[in-house]
């Protein structure tokens, strides 16, 4: 298909009022020349209003031509991570593509994974989910320098690239209300450091069980709020904490599986009974879920982890050459009633 | 400091008969011009024999002009690495570095992670341990292009990179030894993947594994040497296939320390004593080994992982700004006699 009247970036650096070597900048996503955000912007706003395409083939030679796509994820030996891992390897495996991982748990290492990005490290990106570090408005930045970009997240809106949510609430609550109405009633909560920093940040794990404790009339004891998600040690010594105290909690809710397994290990190394004398719900699908003994309940994914769906998302992204709409596919948590509640 | 007599990218030229040009593409090892192995030796020995240093201050802009390392590590999800990449990415925070993650699994991913060290994804790089698909020619090709290099290795020799070391024969047999003089006559050995395939990779656990029943005059039975060192939940179905068996084994040596954990869990549900009905021996220093009950016994490194010497050595390097002699660290693993022997 011609277009006959296509607007050039001629037409486009006069209707911004930059030089046309601007408008290449800001359209090619390049970032080894500063330009103002302000301008930026006004090229890209008139690149929309004048329905300006740069060169396909040029822009897909140039995009291309890393063969790799990067994969974010938020921090370093999270097995929630792994089977994502496996999939996009898998499909780049496919497409003649690498992988490229950046871990971001602090802004600083956010700043360094936006500026490659902008460089063109890959030619398109997914960000896992519990990337708290990458705001919103960079994200935007990178979909609008022209990056395919997929983003799991329960919060950022699709605008430029696509957004792949697993919204946690609505399970976590089934789950506690579940364990309240077996008649639990000393609920303890363990959780990532992220989630109960000073500054925390925002958790529907965290909300959910708060929420639960006012509706169902229990108090809020500080002391059964623990850290312990982020790591297996950690998480025995925190559960062993709560199982050996004389008003030991009746259930426990981890963040995390991993957490969970751990608070297994805890209670039978303390003698005690699970569910009977204490209740155990995990976050996630740990394939170990599956194996211990009782089987772990979880609030998580309802089947098995298969991200080939995000995968294909980003593929898609790359192989249509134009920046698509963005897409939103949700799936929400589910409770996943096994031995341990 | 000033040489009178210094040598100019003109005298190595002549000396090795070719322009100017590709002395400056060999010694800044750039490829993205193919120059024959053949020539790029010419010029190395030419520049070697006449002390040619190329100009310091242009090189080192020109070498640190990613600010990245890349970390290569040989498969998903092995806590192994965890503590490894951890140091990586905290010496290069204090470096200003950002840390790039490559996934070496496969001959395709190690050629695609050759040709972007060569393309100078980053300023230098670190092999983690059981990367075998990264050959050595390959590892001193990138050396050889100026990469300051570290490679985690019992095989490589350092050859214009470093290699750090940690032997496991000796350590094996000591434990082996422990097995068979504290009465254990049937020892099954739970393997990776990469260690019993039909083209199996080197593996100085399963070496010391067969030697020990050969001096101590137990039969080889192929029926307990199984996989599932690679996850905890195939260990654990693994593992439970073994104890389960009428003729079960008195030792299981998981060759991870994942398997090594999900054993004691396989032992506890067939309430079996470890480690009086069957003793578990670990690899590596998984932190989980001080809080399985009882706790793991393993070989592996003596201490708690500590990877932040590996990350000096690679910065180093990188500040050194010319090519250092290749070094070599070497710290044997030890035998950890823990509870579970």
């Amino acid at each position: 298909m011609t277009r006959s009247n296509q607007s050039t970036s001629r037409d486009v650096a006069a209707r911004a009022g930059v030089s046309v070597a601007t408008v290449s900048y800001v359209m090619n996503g390049r970032t080894d020349r500063r330009i103002p955000a302000e301008t930026r912007e006004r090229v890209l706003e008139a690149a929309e209003e004048l329905a300006y395409a740069p060169n396909r083939s040029a822009r897909s030679l140039r995009r291309r031509r890393t063969e790799q796509v990067c994969l974010v994820v938020g921090s370093i030996g999270v097995p929630a991570y792994d089977q994502l891992a496996r999939d996009v390897h898998l499909r780049a495996d496919e497409a003649g593509y690498g992988v490229i991982t950046l871990v971001v748990d602090s802004a600083a290492r956010a700043e360094k994974a936006v500026a490659l990005l902008h460089q063109r490290i890959a030619d398109g990106a997914v960000v896992a989910p519990s990337v708290p570090y990458l705001s919103e408005e960079s994200l935007t930045g990178i979909a609008r320098s022209g990056l395919p970009l997929v983003v799991m997240s329960n919060t950022a809106k699709p605008d430029g690239f696509d957004v792949v949510r697993a919204p946690e609430a609505a399970a976590c609550t089934q789950a506690l209300d579940h364990l309240f109405g077996s008649g639990r009633r000393r609920i303890a909560f363990m959780g990532h450091e992220h989630e109960l920093d000073d500054d925390p940040l925002p958790s529907e794990r965290l909300d959910a069980y708060l929420d639960a404790l006012d509706r169902h009339g229990a108090p809020r004891d500080g002391s059964l709020i623990v850290r312990g998600a982020n790591d297996r040690v950690a998480a025995y010594h925190a559960a062993t904490g709560l199982l050996t105290r004389e008003d030991r909690p009746d259930a426990i809710f981890a963040a995390s599986g991993r957490g969970a397994v751990s608070a297994i290990w805890a209670a039978r190394d303390a003698d005690l009974s699970v569910p009977d004398d204490v209740a155990v719900l995990g976050s996630g699908n740990l394939p170990e879920s599956l194996i211990t003994r009782p089987t772990l309940s979880t609030v998580g994914p309802a089947d098995a982890d298969d991200f080939t769906e995000v995968a294909r998302l980003l593929f898609d992204r790359i192989s249509a050459g134009v920046p698509a709409e963005g897409r939103e596919i949700t799936d929400p948590w589910s409770y996943n009633h096994r031995g341990s509640t």
